[in-house]
């Protein structure tokens, strides 16, 4: 089968020797044999850059490591570089490096993909090298082949996903435990599901890089991060979390690509929303991941697993070297399935959605025929109204109730237009909360 | 984008025009742009063999169809042959001949391939052509190349799915509406949701062939549908759907393939079970299917989606169709994935389950402690009994009640020898029944 066959061995380099890069080397140097056989050709792992040579590493000869990281992409000999940093730079500038080189890319960085997919594609194509990303986008879970492939006959209308865990861990505490947004994140702190500094998870950014990859994949344009619309879970009330049960809802942040009506352009969003709780998505919890497929002739698919841990990212980067080695093997690579359409990227007030919007007004009579008014004069109709009092001791007359109102589907751009005209309103009594709506 | 290229069209041949085929038909000869957008060459359909000319076929050209198939597929200049007529022959010897004249071959057919899917492999690889079949195992959800490729650097250890959306809808309506299996079958029948034969659903023989293709696959090895330990749906009670809803499960036809510990052989079996309503396929309801693969390295994945129809499997089709038309383009083919591993499929005695008895006894003292001793005195120990009266007028002494009992954890073979002890025993006044058990 292949064992001790005299044809050279495929060369592979890893930058980065951290949670997912040390799981890697691990399988690469216990699994020879297994790896050769599915390979056709045997792999040998050259050298491993890292940041630091003191690090002790079990099981990995020291022989292996350098600092020089960019020595080592620039050799001229590799077949594989997979690129585990993280990062933009100098990440960009070694996946750059090893392309001009000729060795095929395997990576898991989301932040540079988000940023530089579109160069990235071009230049390996070009180069007839590889560029392989399963891992970036919802660690284990197939959903990059999927999209690049198993539906390249079919026409995407929608990838609709929960793709942070981090957040999905503190909505979950939010929604089952009742704790305020500041005590889920303690928690989530506290048992090292969060960052000490949880921005990039909280604020949606790491969500908002992945809708970006799977905005470009999905619809073949090429899309960026920055065009992603984004709002984070910061802000959400637990008033919002108790409303959203009432309605039968949970709330999760929702990663979202999606087809404009006339198929012209892509609404890119990630926010926190409402998901009934009939909806597939609804009972994804803890720091599981999920994707959400909708196509034309597939119809709904959904894909569930572990969206992050080392294991699963190595099990997903390695399914990528894998099929880069065997391409290589061939002599074929370099279709990277770069994008040929040139589909924009819609401004966030084209998209269509429900809408559920809170705040307290002044329980005078007629006040509930104002509010509907405003919605009524943008043309957007209601579909629930609640209408709660609250505890404090007040007029007979002029008590503060809290309103939720749940609009049937419109434009953003008219909700918009509501949102303003209530926060000028002199019977709304506070802050007027808006939150999205799926699947209700 | 390539249009109005010189370069020579890729040539597709399509045997079959039923309700998947059409809709093949449809996509390729309507979305010439887009798949030429996608593939980076035109597709051209040179022709469709069908069984008969007269049936009208709407949007499609009369000059393109011929009953002449093997004429089609020996033309020698075919890309790709495309093969959705089902059933062993002459479907077999077509895709041979496909292959032998230098075709990639796109096929649906699980029969097929679960008879012949190592011979046919070898003999795409020996002749450096594609064999793709997506569509063959649960329609439109993605779960062949997510076997074959992004899992192909991990250790697969078990793959377990409902595959079958007939089975599964006749036992929602067991289940939900609590009708007997006859009057499920009449329903689903009367929907056009069951055959009228419903032979191959209702006794797991396609469950069987998938299972059969998922296991090859899953574990690189050879394994054919009569090596498919099977068991239909037919048998089962109304009490057993009732004890299985007191038990917090549902009953669901599930098709396993399983490493055995020592990963040196594999368990391929179709049965039903009772399904723990917290396991994620339990919520599997109606004609959908879905497949849970657990990996070393990657843990717990789910893929949920359409599990037939003729658009959602178009889809699948039209993916593999654009996969191997580029390998074409590129001039690469051949690696079909074909296995390297030699495991034998286990006896079903040495499957391991949690199993439920249930069985008729009299009353007396001293029953229940006998019970128990048959099913201790072959190391079964029991996690759950159930018992219950029968309406029966008996003497106070002497009335029958049922027992249902959930073992944990054992070998089949045990258990095998526990409900063969029963059936002889003079205290069960009726038939022993027994139903599998997964995620309780």
């Amino acid at each position: 089968m292949g064992r001790g066959s005299v044809s050279k061995p495929l060369k592979v380099a890893l930058l980065g020797a951290g949670v997912v890069g040390s799981q890697v080397a691990r399988i690469i140097l216990n699994e020879p044999d297994t790896l050769e056989q599915r390979i056709g050709r045997r792999l040998e792992l050259v050298g491993i850059g890292v940041r630091n040579l003191d690090v002790p590493r079990e099981g990995i000869d020291p022989a292996l490591l350098t600092t020089d990281l960019d020595g080592l992409v620039s050799r001229g000999d590799l077949d594989v570089v997979v690129e585990l940093i993280g990062g933009i730079e100098p990440a960009h500038a070694l996946v750059q490096t090893a392309i001009e080189h000729g060795a095929s890319v395997v990576t898991a960085n989301k932040a540079l993909l988000a940023d530089e997919l579109g160069p990235l594609s071009r230049a390996a194509q070009e180069k007839g090298v590889d560029l392989y990303y399963e891992a970036a986008v919802a660690g284990a879970i197939p959903i990059i082949r999927p999209l690049r492939e198993s539906l390249v006959g079919d026409e995407i209308t929608e990838v609709m996903g929960i793709v942070n865990g981090t957040t999905n861990y503190i909505l979950d505490k939010m929604v089952t435990d009742h704790l305020s947004f500041d005590a889920a994140l303690a928690e989530a702190q506290a048992l090292g599901y969060a960052e000490a500094d949880p921005t990039a998870d909280v604020e949606g950014h790491d969500a908002a890089a992945k809708a970006a990859i799977l905005a470009g994949l999905a619809f073949h344009t090429e899309v960026t991060r920055d065009e992603v619309f984004c709002e984070g879970i910061t802000g959400i009330t637990e008033a919002e979390i108790a409303a959203a049960d009432q309605l039968g809802c949970t709330v999760k942040l929702l990663a979202t690509a999606k087809l404009t009506s006339d198929a012209g352009s892509v609404i890119v969003k990630v926010h926190p929303a409402m998901v009934s709780r009939k909806h597939p998505l609804a009972a994804v919890s803890g720091a599981r991941n999920a994707i959400f497929v909708n196509s034309r002739e597939a119809g709904e698919l959904m894909f569930v697993g572990a969206g992050a841990g080392g294991a699963p990212t190595a099990s997903a980067v390695m399914g990528d070297v894998v099929t880069v080695a065997r391409n290589r093997r061939r002599g074929t690579a370099g279709h990277v399935g770069a994008a040929y359409t040139h589909r924009p990227v819609a401004p966030i007030g084209e998209s269509t959605a429900q809408f559920y919007v809170s705040f307290e007004v002044v329980d005078r009579p007629g006040v509930l025929a104002r509010c509907a008014a405003v919605f009524g004069s943008h043309g957007v109709s209601l579909r629930v109204v609640q209408q709660s009092y609250l505890d404090d001791e007040s007029s007979a007359e002029e008590h503060p109730a809290r309103l939720g109102i749940m609009t049937h589907a419109t434009q953003e751009a008219r909700l918009s237009q509501v949102l303003s005209e209530l926060r000028e309103a002199d019977f709304v009594g506070s802050q007027v909360r808006m939150m999205r709506v799926e699947g209700f």
